[in-house]
């Protein structure tokens, strides 16, 4: 890990929910693992006054609670040894030197990673600061990681792309998708690409369908302003449900190089066949959660909750049929759903195979989360002297193989970690971004074109009747029972 | 279940391990759940004389330890207002007039069984009485249950048939493979026929080589004087191997029935290919248990044991390689193995699919006996953000669904209740017989020509070396290791 250079890890953003939440406990896991070189320096910057000891204090109750790794008082300050808070307002440029002195103190041979735990309207502000300061060369040496919105639409993604690869090298933007860090998505690659048994039944002679769920209880929560002008589609598909295809659509990529993955799965999401006028409305539906009632909890409308709109036709849920012109996928369609009020918290890819009459399909179920594994539906004798045939199910569970899954990273510790390796692998490349936005650009449009109706549905419900429409159309339906009954 | 007729089930040999330990408590159970009828009989033969009351008290702690279901009082005398004991020999013909009476107690429209439970060398002699008594008059009405062996060669066995079929209809003649009632077995047809995913693959395109696998941890026990007559071949191989072979490999019959389904097992059973003298050596193994430690107990050498010649050469172990001349299973190796005194007490049977070069096979592991369930061994990634692809399984325990497989009927269980059913796919066929002694006569002829060697192997291995090298030069080696890793 380490080649020689002092890594410096800055954090802009550092009183913030994403740093307490993810980041710190990540670093905390690293550190106990052992996975941070003795000269790590993580530098946290936020806008108030804090000492370092006051901030550590600050953090500890985080640690405490969402490292996976047990609390140690030994490994806590251990990290703390690591780390430096620096005051400062980084929307001012002449602050920067503050950052620049802090630098200055190590030999000049270091490789910077800086992490913009900001709202995304600062991404550009930082970078050009970095770059106006001098601090950065578009050198390859420091790269910048971003979370989502990468933009929100095709143009305002290049124009963000822009601006930071005139400070960074445009292959040292490492963008997250968060999903992109969790054990099932990597695993996925691991159990397509090497098992013969699975490579031969990956095609349309065996595959019936995809279903692509990533379902949410929880409403919108403190996220109105932002969600509100963004939408499922935007901020769920855009992203998360399009890299899960691409991994599950993709063909074998010609090495596992982070180039080759991506490029594969830039093919995939290149070949999303374009909806017309005609069609959006049997191949999109849009829904809005009203009030309900989910886990006893009396829980109110989308349009009632703060900074929504009274009035707002912001989607918290969509499904999509869509076809990928591809000789291994013609004919199967790909059912994508996301929505938030749902009746679970679930994000799983169903691979439904092909049956014979009067047989119920097999499936293939790999949870991605909250659980983690890989489950085969199959129909077995029921037990007993009945010659009765049922479903059964054999199950892999990744998170049941250790406990309290303390040996599965979480994803914020694994994506940092192959950063600080400058492993790309783990991050979104610009070419699938760019895809991935003219395909919902285009989805967009569309339904703007067609004044696409956005169905209420009631709160706990999985989305509105129109979504299960759009598969009983082609004799499908979301397999659903499953999840409850394992 | 009742077809208008009194059921009487006749049991020769009632004061014999068998019935203490499998019969009556497979009655219990089939009281218990209340699937024999209010006027069914059960007659007990035996030589000593008992009471009823007597002979009641000497079962019921065989139920309570052997019966599934949990011993209850009220069950237990239910059963025993079934029960008749009648003492006599059934070596004398005149003695049969004790029976004759008791059957004459009820009306004549009656449908008798008799299950054998003695040594086979009376298996004739009793239904030569039955006959010659005019207790049975081959008018499909009575039947006849009798368990291995069936004869000990195919002229022995043609024999054996001749006597039974001259006092039975030839259909009526219910030939017990105890492995026919597992749970399992009969789940194997269910799960290869009711899933497109798997009849899909079930062929030599995607299969390497099967292994089929009967170890037991147990010596010849008691039955020296039988076994150092028999050996592994005819003792395990003839029938019960033979039998999961055939459902293993066979195509999908044309219906579900017994006649069409045995009708399929048979062809597989003549498609063996025959070995030519020159083939035998590197086809055939054949050993026998020297002394060793199993679980930490010293255990003796067969030449040891009660009953055994001290230079006997009797196979107490064997391993085949197979091959079907039939075009689903082209260039699939079949392999054999059954042996007493092994590491392990398991049988099952493990496909192993085609690999990549460098990849861990895929299996699909059957276990049949004492876990019963379905495995499927595939590729993952390892937990953690290791990028090591490890072997993991998805399992399907049949055994856990239920708390100590209340629910799963034993095998004897299963099989009366079958037989009281006139259900003849739980039993074997006399093709079935025919086909497989034919085949083991030609091994055995073989054997005695080129003199085939008996290796030792130490107790608690899985057979001697040499069994391992008949796998090895095809590049295949047994699969061990998962029986306990799971």
């Amino acid at each position: 890990m380490n080649n020689g250079k002092k890594k410096i890890f800055t954090i802009f953003g550092g009183t913030g929910d994403l740093t307490y939440r993810k980041l710190i406990p990540a670093f905390y896991n690293l550190r106990a693992l052992d996975k941070l070189s003795e000269d790590f320096e993580l530098v946290i910057i936020g806008r108030r006054e804090y000492t370092k000891d006051a901030y550590m204090e600050l953090v500890r109750p985080w640690v405490t609670q969402f490292s996976r790794l047990p609390f140690k008082e030994e490994t806590f300050n251990e990290l703390t040894s690591h780390i430096t808070y620096l005051q400062m307002d980084f929307m001012k440029l002449d602050q920067y030197e503050i950052l620049n002195k802090f630098y200055n103190k190590f030999p000049s041979n270091q490789q910077r990673l800086y992490y913009l735990a900001v709202a995304p309207e600062f991404f550009s502000v930082i970078s050009n600061h970095l770059k106006e300061a001098k601090m950065v060369e578009n050198d390859h040496i420091h790269q910048v990681m971003i979370e989502k919105p990468f933009g929100h639409n095709i143009e305002s993604a290049m124009a963000l792309h822009e601006d930071l690869a005139k400070a960074f090298g445009s292959d040292d933007i490492y963008r997250i998708d968060h999903y992109l860090g969790k054990e099932m998505i990597q695993n996925i690659l691991s159990i397509r690409f090497n098992n013969a048994l699975f490579e031969g039944i990956w095609n349309y002679e065996q595959i019936d369908n995809i279903q692509i769920s990533a379902l949410e209880t929880v409403g919108v929560e403190n996220r109105g302003n932002y969600y509100d002008h963004t939408g499922a589609l935007k901020d769920m598909v855009q992203n998360h449900l399009f890299q899960v295809l691409s991994i599950v659509a993709m063909d074998k990529p010609k090495s596992f190089s982070a180039e080759d993955i991506q490029s594969e799965q830039v093919k995939v999401l290149d070949s999303l066949r374009f909806l017309s006028e005609d069609e959006v409305s049997s191949h999109m539906v849009l829904g809005q959660y009203g009030g309900g009632y989910l886990s006893d909890h009396c829980v109110r409308a989308y349009r009632e909750e703060e900074n929504v709109d009274p009035n707002s036709t912001t989607e918290t849920y969509v499904s999509l049929k869509l076809q990928l012109d591809h000789p291994r996928w013609t004919g199967v369609p790909m059912y994508l759903r996301t929505g938030k009020r749902c009746a679970k918290r679930s994000t799983e890819v169903v691979i439904q195979f092909k049956s014979a009459l009067g047989q119920k399909p097999n499936l293939l179920i790999i949870r991605i989360y909250p659980d983690e594994g890989v489950y085969l539906r199959f129909n077995a004798k029921k037990a007993g002297s009945t010659q009765e045939v049922v479903p059964v199910f054999m199950d892999f569970c990744q998170s049941c193989v250790y406990e309290n899954r303390i040996n599965t990273p979480e994803a914020y510790e694994r994506l940092i970690e192959a950063a600080l390796n400058e492993d790309r692998s783990l991050f979104t490349s610009w070419d699938q971004v760019l895809s991935s936005w003219r395909y919902i650009d285009h989805l967009e449009a569309l339904r703007e074109k067609v004044n696409l109706p956005v169905y209420p549905y009631v709160a706990g419900k999985n989305g509105p009747a129109a979504s299960d429409y759009l598969l009983e159309a082609s004799g499908h339906y979301w397999i659903e029972e499953e999840s409850e009954s394992v």
